[in-house]
């Protein structure tokens, strides 16, 4: 039987850090925030990338950011992924000589939350995604957003954090958490090379938005649904519908919206059944 | 009087695109959801970088996103700025000859919600920021989100945006709205370089959450104030009170947490009477 691989771990110390100030009586509190650190990717002997990281999983960020950035092929052989805590490094060593150079010159600032950049061309290989036409029933959905709602994690222990999680079917298998919302879909994308996982009968959920870079990293990995809580911009459902991706966003209780796919879902839910949101999971991305 | 300058346009047909799917109950929808383009940032005759936006105030968004990575010094003489529509570029001109090779070699993911990039080292020029301790009253925080909740916006039209507003005690100046919450900002510094506005007596508002980039913006933009809907991260905390600026978040309704700088606050509001919030501008960053 299935289940949960790697789940968040809000008690972890190294993952959140409890800080003082005061509310709006006045009054002192304490309250626990997320941490923030940098972390330096080398491919081989090239600097490649430092990214701003809640810390967890190392490797699986360094191997997934590369693969995402098609700085390493599914036929690459990884020799060795070495940690380095003290200096806050990872270097991810391959069978094939790599040099990056000039694709590092090429930037693209995406349009998430924070300066974004893609290097190299962002369409680059996207013209080869054959995405399988997977069945999505409407239980899984609804189920799956249940679990993950509810479960104890970073974003209801300390908020201002983005989860990503990897599933088949209504099993959440892979729940990562990371300040930065492309860091949580490295590391499943890392997890997922690392372990051999096999992508076409997956559904990969996230918190964010659903924007240009989030719909091509997901395709890129070969994954065909891509659902989430938040809303849309319409070069991510373009590319949606290029690519064959299921797309599902406004996920909120019972409602949600397809603007990609529609004809691969199977409704199997009993709609008036579904329960709207506790208070106390309802995240952000309240958006309409 | 001081008024809005530059509000949001949420009738502009350029900026969100009608698209059609189905609801959870396998009906026919249309909605309007954010445009995002691509647009590629000169200075002089070296292209710096390739931003994904929404497309609005290019000239600003260019002169703010060259200033805050530091490209653009305040001693600077821009001599023109050229936007081309049809080819997606903007091209900054200056009098001093510019040349940033180097710099662009040097890159660092930030934490936001795409992969994130800050060139040169994310702490330059922290060091020499001196942020006046300007007061602030609690009347103008909750005045500030009340007008800025319930004003007409993208946001409230198709949601997945992020805006930045610049205020003056309790008068929002500059409200910009973005796909990238860092261009949201980036159009604010390019606003404020190109007419000559002051930073030191000036509010940060943003939507987004107050991370380690996010303080060092507003610190480096001279503003001495963010406050923020969302929640913090443990770096951000952090720079804030290394560099003496006022950090607000969590704000809802009558709640808010403040973290840096609460010997500036004047407490002149009456909590009691601040309602919640309206349920329609409930915005997205609904964390605790």
């Amino acid at each position: 039987m299935e289940h949960l691989l790697i789940k968040p771990d809000p008690l972890n110390p190294r993952l959140t850090r409890s800080v003082s100030g005061i509310d709006h009586n006045g009054e002192a509190q304490e309250i626990r925030v997320v941490e923030e650190r940098p972390l330096t990717i080398y491919l081989n002997s090239q600097e490649i990338v430092t990214a701003m990281t809640i810390g967890d999983y190392p490797e699986y960020l360094a191997v997934g950011f590369l693969r995402n950035q098609g700085m390493l092929l599914a036929s690459d052989v990884i020799t060795r992924v070495d940690f380095d805590e003290e200096v806050e490094t990872v270097v991810v060593r391959t069978e094939r000589k790599t040099d990056y150079e000039e694709k590092l010159k090429k930037k693209t600032r995406t349009s998430g939350c924070a300066v974004g950049t893609v290097f190299g061309d962002m369409m680059e290989g996207l013209d080869a995604v054959q995405l399988p036409a997977t069945r999505l029933k409407t239980s899984w959905l609804y189920s799956l957003a249940h679990q993950i709602n509810t479960m104890p994690s970073l974003y209801l222990t300390a908020g201002a954090i983005h989860g990503s999680v990897l599933c088949h079917e209504d099993v959440p298998l892979v729940y990562m958490e990371d300040v930065g919302r492309h860091n949580a879909v490295d590391k499943i994308a890392g997890w997922m090379m690392l372990e051999g996982e096999t992508a076409g009968d997956k559904i990969m959920y996230t918190t964010g938005r659903l924007t240009s870079e989030m719909v091509i990293k997901t395709a890129l990995m070969g994954i065909p649904t891509l659902a989430s809580r938040s809303g849309f911009t319409a070069w991510g459902v373009e590319i949606a519908r290029q690519v064959g991706l299921t797309l599902i966003g406004r996920m909120r209780g019972k409602r949600f919206i397809c603007l990609s796919g529609e004809e691969r879902l199977e409704w199997d839910a009993d709609v008036n059944a579904v329960q709207d949101e506790p208070r106390k999971s309802v995240r952000k991305g309240k958006t309409k």
